[in-house]
């Protein structure tokens, strides 16, 4: 299966970028099948439903999120009418939402899509690990997916990658996201799970991470509150990792980063 | 000028291949100076004097560290010897070592590298951006210095994109260091600075951050004690950034990324 | 039912204090019950089984711990066999050892002890919360238990206040440990739940949280590894808190700090 | 000197508990000097100039604060003119405002009061401890002081102990402040400076640090926004330390807790 895994696509920006390269996107490659994160999709600052349907339309299969997920007050509302939007699983019992799906992929495949997140320099949640497991334990390659995805959105190195070497050769991609920067370390590992430590984010990277940076840099430097911040406007890069798996094993055969448009360097697969 | 800035060298895998690589890499780009970051060259942690000179020898012109610089109990007797080990700037008054210095090039031209520390998701520090300031009061380019190198060793992405866009137009690049991953966002800020989130490791990727994984992952799942952790001995991927510079202006040309050998895909600027 | 917790004992001197002091402590306040949290007991890390052997001689009934239960290498070896120690509850599955426990009173009553282990400001763990919610759909007063006690080990005022809080008018009393300085807002909750964000630690004040003094003040000016802190070893003051219960419904009717001996000002309930 | 030194007041019912009762404290404790912590005045969240007047007219002398000091978008642009308010000292340069000043007390006698913020588990500044020996360096007792007051912001007790300890013999008092809950450890550490962990709150202690329980409670179990909180508004305890010193060394003869009003145990000096 030929799949596409996005990074946190910040403000109109971002969004816009996706919207309009997608299509063009998915016919070069081939795509069975896209994932995006959405938790910056509105001025930054989490997902609207309106959002949501724009990116579905734009060949968005299943979007993630994150810490971000529920800036927008109608996000509650909405998600448990959207079977596509996913928040980390790991949030407490009775959070609004899901965790994980099984969706449908051409050729009557399916892909499961989990979405976690970590806990080094991040607020306190359950352990993704556990959660990662629990998941596992109910379904997986050859046991109801064809293929298996891992958002895992956190923001330590070391955590990311020790997520990615335990569920090494039993999920088809570990890709990281929420730093907003996309990490040069693309590989297969020893099990042949895709491993990025993070997709970056579709974005401008003409800013502090997807932000207009003034407010930003004024914040590490007087340490007085600012104005919201708002999102960068410049042309963006849309950032990610596409992973082609091996319809038997579910595994990964080949892993290669995709960035096109904005400030950053192009690259296809 | 033609610069590289290499990330924090991991363990004996790491430093073997920097040592290894080095003189043909100095040779295919025609270097006229090299950084590297040597804060875990010492089985992980820290530095020795003996690897000190191994790096030396091995063409490295400077060694910037972070966090682990104090890691090996040697390392505050011999720093103060050692004008081309560098310590972060902004640690207390009265830290031995220092943070910044002026190096001979070939052409009889000059270059300024200094070493911050973020404070993001880090221990405290005094403010780097201030500390960044303060040597650019006394020195810079045009003033004493035909190159200006910021090694910024930081945890968080937004204080790293913020410091360089902080700097961007004043040196010549400013590089992350300390997350062990490289990011693919090597690039040109708008002032011309040269600039990239993290260097990432020369080390062995297939590992928790250059350690073997075992260990690091039982501290995410176990949440108890473990032995200390020991460097991966894999093949060392070479991480780092070409920058070349304008020898009139002291900004930036170019800049790519290098990496070379070991599991990450290799890059020639 | 009358009782005492006392909080975290520091080396040989909060160690002595209390096997000293406590029988005569016992006596005067006619103790049917002695909790004391013993994280620090062995030279200020974790806990042998000699000294846990030494505290239950000395009149206590059950240890509990936090995030320094593991400090000793054998703990994880005899915690198992050794009920009347706990560790956190919401520590992962399959850690050694157990998180709460149904002991026996004089006058054949129950006292069910827990400890769990807060989040904010500590290392990421599984939702103390959620833990205490879990232990109560179990057991609790008039179920099992004539008597509950919840020791929250915790940082943040905030998150302790909240336990309190949550777990008020359901437990005889929630009291925080692991800061080890007592905290003046001994109370009843409008529940009757007795409450004092911490108890304080059982050793010497003049020190820092226990330690000799030189190298953590060290550590915060100058930023460098130190050797091993070590235990401080002045005079120790015994600090916890005094409960009574109403044994028709187990919540409190009174509770009174107790500090003897030691830099702190006397106080007796 | 006979001098009262206060804790965060936190919302209308802390301020009016204070304005209401200190001129009786005053007189009671025959009172030459009364400083409080304001972070928290305006309805949990920073300080007015209008409630700055309130205090002042209330016998309050000085008023600290902390990280909550421009929580209201008016301080920044009222501090320069209001030489009674302090921020915290250690703040960037070019923050408005100051961090210390000397006062006059009755009899013709000065008194230095610092405000002084903490690191560990906070948000990152330069070095309080620095920050204070600066202060002293260019006044002190004896040298244009008879009383020297430190307010330290901070979260962490090993913090402010060693804060503590590193100013013990050179200052007056060194209270720390930030917690909201009052230390128990009153005393006077050996080079006779006054000391307290924490002075806790002037406030409702039946909430989580001042505020409202419904809501901080949420944020703890369910991970999601809430609305903004309000201050509790139950009647509130004054909360603080007397302290008197030697007019000659200007170091303590004796501290003791004040506590007076709302939920705490009554407590006079
Ligand atoms: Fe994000
Ligand atoms: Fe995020
Ligand atoms: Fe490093
Ligand atoms: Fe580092
Ligand atoms: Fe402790
Ligand atoms: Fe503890
Ligand atoms: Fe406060
Ligand atoms: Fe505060």
């Amino acid at each position: 299966m030929k799949i596409l895994l996005l990074g946190d696509i910040v403000g109109r920006s971002g969004r816009e970028a996706v919207v309009e390269k997608l299509p063009a996107i998915r016919e070069r490659l081939a795509l069975d099948f896209v994932v995006a994160n959405g938790e910056n999709a509105a001025g930054g600052f989490g997902i609207t439903e309106k959002i949501m349907a724009e990116l579905l339309r734009a060949g968005v299969d299943v979007v993630t999120t994150g810490n971000h997920v529920w800036d927008q007050k109608e996000t509650a509302g909405f998600i448990d009418r959207t079977p596509r939007l996913l928040r980390p699983e790991n949030f407490p019992k009775d959070t609004p939402g899901k965790g994980f799906g099984i969706y449908e992929a051409p050729g009557n495949r399916k892909v499961l899509v989990a979405n976690l997140m970590g806990r080094l320099f991040m607020d306190a949640l359950d352990d993704p690990f556990a959660a990662g497991e629990a998941i596992l334990a109910q379904t997986g390659l050859g046991r109801g997916a064809d293929a298996v995805l891992f958002d895992f959105h956190a923001e330590a190195t070391s955590e990311k990658m020790a997520f990615g070497h335990v569920f090494d050769g039993r999920v088809s991609a570990v890709v990281g996201t929420h730093t907003h920067v996309p990490t040069a370390d693309t590989m297969l590992l020893s099990g042949r799970t895709a491993y990025q430590t993070d997709l970056g984010m579709c974005g401008d990277y003409d800013s502090v991470i997807g932000m207009q940076k003034t407010l930003p840099v004024q914040r590490f430097i007087r340490k007085m509150p600012t104005d919201r911040l708002t999102a960068a406007e410049g042309p963006a890069t849309v950032s990610g990792i596409f992973v082609e798996t091996d319809d038997d094993t579910g595994l990964a055969r080949r892993a290669a980063p995709l960035r096109v448009g904005g400030k950053l360097a192009e690259s296809w697969p």
